[in-house]
């Protein structure tokens, strides 16, 4: 466990190879992102599945080919920046190498795209208890029966996450994560999880099974499990993401998300 | 001139070649779009350049190499549905057709990007008298010294367009575009021209010189033509866009891109 609140600091380690664990507690003010590297052709069409599927794939970063830079989000080497990686060959895992010096290509693009913690914290901060946080599980995420827009190679259902909230706190949990559209936004869905093709809260398809209260009405949010779906999927040649839970830095504030 | 309210009737038409003028007065409830279609391998850092400058590059619609359609914005082929286009060559206008069948390709990509249109109708809607609109004169614009987030081969300053508003009425534009992030979104500069290299408000670059009132202030909102320079300086071997005030008529609602 790395106990830093400089991002800067925080990649500096990272990048000298001295910390290759998780990044929870790492930088907690500052935006940490999903990382998806992808061939230049896969990756154009992964840029249009973002674009037209914005609430589970939440676009705050994108490269140039060949370029592990990444201007706007900090003084970032995406070769080496993140704590641990793991490399897909058409859609298989292969490795999870502490940088990926070795892989680097001319042709390669890399995507990151914004993730929930970054809204869960205003949340917290406006004094809505968020469960997952509370018994320190990991929020139950589900397959949903909601079409993506599909682009290209990349296509699939929505994977959702669920919080489930008191009424008072749905509404006031709607109108803060609107103001996130960098991290997922709004929720997608509200309330009647039939309708979006969950049969069964209690068994989610990814984290840990919650419990409803009868105060309580499940909200849902866009998951970027889903953008992982696609790719894995679309088995590109290659593909690199961050290790869940070891993810980039960023020098952008969660605060500096909100779109006002 | 062309009254029709139908965004689909109204391609349409366009579609069979029956209208080549402008599209102001066209499906007015509807989003219109500034179209740019490239090669691909400049279209890749072209839309990282849009995702690193979204004020004056916000991106309402991508397509995937070779295809002309453009799920999300409507039953759209813009290879046909734009009444006129501009060709350019190594940043040269080179044609103005009324359709590209004859120029699309394998390897092109083609870039939406959201116009002021879409904002300003919303601010009328709420009392906000637009200058401009009023004397029917084009909104004046300006280059700044605010350096964009180059991208590859695309980089440039910005530019804004301007609109001299009541204090009061400021601050209400302000709330009311800041829910419109993907037609250009909040102000970018209130107040100083001088601040962002303006040296003086009464020579626009492009449109027709302001009158300020004593009692106004000018507002700064990123400009559409910002990428066109952006394009032009990176004098792709192709670039194909719609002739300015022939748009692409989509059929999203403007009230839809409300982002709250």
């Amino acid at each position: 466990m790395m106990r830093i609140d400089d991002p800067r600091e925080a990649r500096a380690i990272i990048r000298r190879g001295e910390y290759a664990g998780h990044t929870a507690a790492v930088a907690r003010d500052f935006v940490q992102g999903n990382l998806c590297i992808l061939p230049r052709d896969y990756a154009m069409e992964f840029a249009a599945f973002c674009q037209r599927n914005p609430k589970p794939c939440p676009v705050i970063g994108m490269g140039t080919p060949g370029d592990p830079k990444l201007p706007g989000l900090g003084d970032i080497d995406v070769r080496t920046d993140v704590p641990r990686y793991c490399v897909f060959r058409d859609g298989e895992l292969v490795d999870e190498p502490s940088d990926i010096m070795g892989y680097w290509a001319e042709d390669l693009v890399t995507t990151v795209l914004g993730c929930s913690f970054s809204f869960e914290l205003p949340l917290l901060a406006e004094g809505i208890m968020l469960q997952h946080i509370e018994r320190d599980t990991v929020v139950p995420m589900y397959h949903t029966s909601i079409a993506c827009t599909p682009s290209g190679r990349f296509s699939g259902n929505m994977v959702v996450s669920m919080r489930p909230l008191s009424p008072a706190d749905a509404i006031r949990a709607i109108q803060i994560t609107s103001r996130f559209p960098g991290v997922h936004g709004a929720p997608v869905h509200i309330g009647r999880p039939d309708l979006i093709g969950i049969a069964d809260l209690m068994k989610p398809d990814f984290g840990d099974p919650p419990a409803i209260g009868n105060d309580q009405i499940p909200v849902f949010w866009g998951c970027g499990v889903t953008p992982q779906v696609a790719v894995k999927k679309a088995r590109p040649p290659i593909c690199i993401t961050h290790k869940p839970g070891s993810m980039l830095i960023t020098s952008i504030k969660n605060a500096d998300l909100a779109s006002f």
